[in-house]
């Protein structure tokens, strides 16, 4: 589809900060792109856009602090951080972007597992999750707390989608929807209007809105990714990343079965909306692996010396036995990951001969 | 210069998060857009680029806020957040950004003139100042200071450029330097190593870098202001916007004598080293526009009241009876502008005759 989704902007196309000053919750979101995004939903049937506010973001990091601040903001003066929590193992930024400025409006409160403080709270669920796939809710479940639900991965060549969401705060990414992290282009569908005025504020101040170039491209690709889904096979987009992910499990599952040295997690088989088929996995753009070899304690470091890079499941809130494994990078990389990781059952297997 | 500029990228270019794995400072920096940044300076001669590190950033409002981030992270975490300092009339945004999270690493500390608690602070430098226009210094200039140099408009078409700037941190934007405001591209040029390096920490955390889409744009429309400069004459994108800022403050400053209600600053002419002509005068991008009329206190509000949208001199740390007026929109715009400020001598006059 590269040549379809070719983005071309004359030298004095978007030069303004402004883009739509009829949008009285989103000034600096192009139209286009709006009109996109909601398109894209109502294709897929993975969220509710009638009645909910498009707020774009430079990424969803952006919006999950845009979040943060507008279910924060108090009229009070003196009042307390309020606490961010997510149930472990959570995305790894989550602390990270809640405490890197030491707000006094809000602070990381740890996992919502063992979270049992009074008072407001936000926590994030994020469905289906970073790093582990799984489908979540909300865990804490008290009467002061907001929710925002981060729905990056709610996509149907990651999992099936089993219903039309209609959460208050609902946080999607081009990145992850189809691979364009480099445009840094984010979206949430927020129900409450003085919530998206003031997630607004927060880019507003933060980076005087987003990168009008960076919408463009993005409502240019999702409009063909609308398109595509009109057609079944190859051509439709979601059916071919789909079949992707699928055989990269498989090889995966197969290479971890011979190896006998990992465990990765099962999902379930469910109906997807989407496709219509009643059989459907999860395949996450992410494979969170244990290490159940002996005397492997940190599975992060023991990997790097098999030159693979994954990331830490301590980041996580979990035991460093786990690991967070990228499945979307090149296919060359995803080879060369899947070779390495049978060598390591060779160099163990050596090692246990000796 | 519009059809030379045109951008053009293919659905499958710049996907990924990463630029350069080579750049051990900011990794998410486009090589293309460094090499023309520097060459831009090295054209225009307005501030060195050997020995200094670039760092882009969604805007240079995002990377105002990563060299607070960066000149303050403390080890110690009880210390007290450091204040922010600028002199008076100070950029609007500056108070805002600095508090909007209550941050615990530092806080607003009003007009640098009357600023004088002990203990570390940073000093926000912005020369040519907005919104007035004028060369600035460090005002407070006290052992544990650390100044941030804001250059938005030290470009020719606004300013005279008297020396090659060689400051620690110095910021500069697209959006100011051709216009393009809505690609959100700035970019600071740094001496510190370790200083650099927490910055692109700020922006990795804040958003994961900055749209791979707008940096491309931005390396490609700078590569052609920087050959337009071997041209003299119309061709050359700083003389012709020189002129075209010279004649906006023609005028206006002929309006404002006819009206007599309003004052203007004056600036004194210069040698520019980059047009090398010896009497270059300033043409800010705003007007710092005074009401003298008799009974005007809120001259913003009093604007208003005639269509004229401005920004009260309040927020810059001022007077009410100041506004900010922008001069760098459509022609049109300007036009407009200028009837409306003359029918209000107009409607004046009448009064005044009744």
């Amino acid at each position: 589809m590269s040549e379809k989704c070719t983005l071309v902007i004359s030298g004095s196309q978007f030069m303004s900060y402004f883009s739509d000053s009829k949008n009285v919750v989103c000034w600096y979101l192009e139209p286009e792109l709006e009109n996109e995004i909601k398109r894209l939903h109502r294709v897929v049937g993975n969220a509710s856009v009638d009645d909910y506010h498009v707020v774009v973001g430079t990424g969803s990091t952006q919006l999950l602090q845009a979040t943060l601040y507008a279910l924060c903001s108090p009229d009070d003066d003196d009042s307390n951080p309020v606490n961010v929590v997510s149930a472990a193992p959570y995305y790894s930024c989550y602390p990270e972007l809640t405490n890197i400025l030491r707000s006094g409006l809000y602070k990381w409160g740890g996992d919502a597992r063992t979270y049992n403080e009074g008072g407001p709270y936000i926590e994030f669920v994020t469905s289906p999750n970073n790093p582990d796939g799984r489908i979540r809710e909300a865990i804490v479940k008290k009467g002061r707390g907001k929710l925002v639900h981060d729905l990056a991965y709610y996509w149907p060549q990651y999992t099936p989608i089993t219903s039309c969401l209609g959460h208050d705060t609902m946080l999607f990414t081009f990145s992850k929807c189809t691979g364009h992290a480099g445009s840094r282009i984010g979206w949430a569908l927020v129900k409450d209007e003085d919530v998206a005025k003031k997630m607004t504020e927060f880019i507003s101040i933060n980076t005087i809105g987003v990168s009008k170039d960076s919408q463009i491209r993005a409502a240019k690709i999702l409009g063909h990714v609308s398109e595509s889904c009109l057609n079944p096979g190859p051509d439709n987009f979601f059916e071919t990343s789909h079949i992707l992910m699928a055989e990269r499990w498989e090889k995966l599952r197969q290479v971890v079965a011979q190896s006998g040295m990992f465990s990765l997690p099962h999902y379930p088989k469910q109906h997807c909306l989407f496709t219509g088929k009643f059989s459907t996995q999860a395949h996450p753009a992410f494979a969170w692996m244990k290490c159940n070899k002996e005397g492997v304690e940190d599975c992060e470091k023991f990997l790097r010396g098999q030159k693979i890079i994954t990331r830490n499941g301590r980041r996580f809130g979990c035991d460093p036995k786990y690991v967070r494994v990228s499945l979307v990078g090149k296919e060359e990389e995803f080879k060369l990951f899947l070779e390495r990781l049978l060598a390591i059952q060779g160099t163990s297997n050596g090692i246990n001969h000796m």
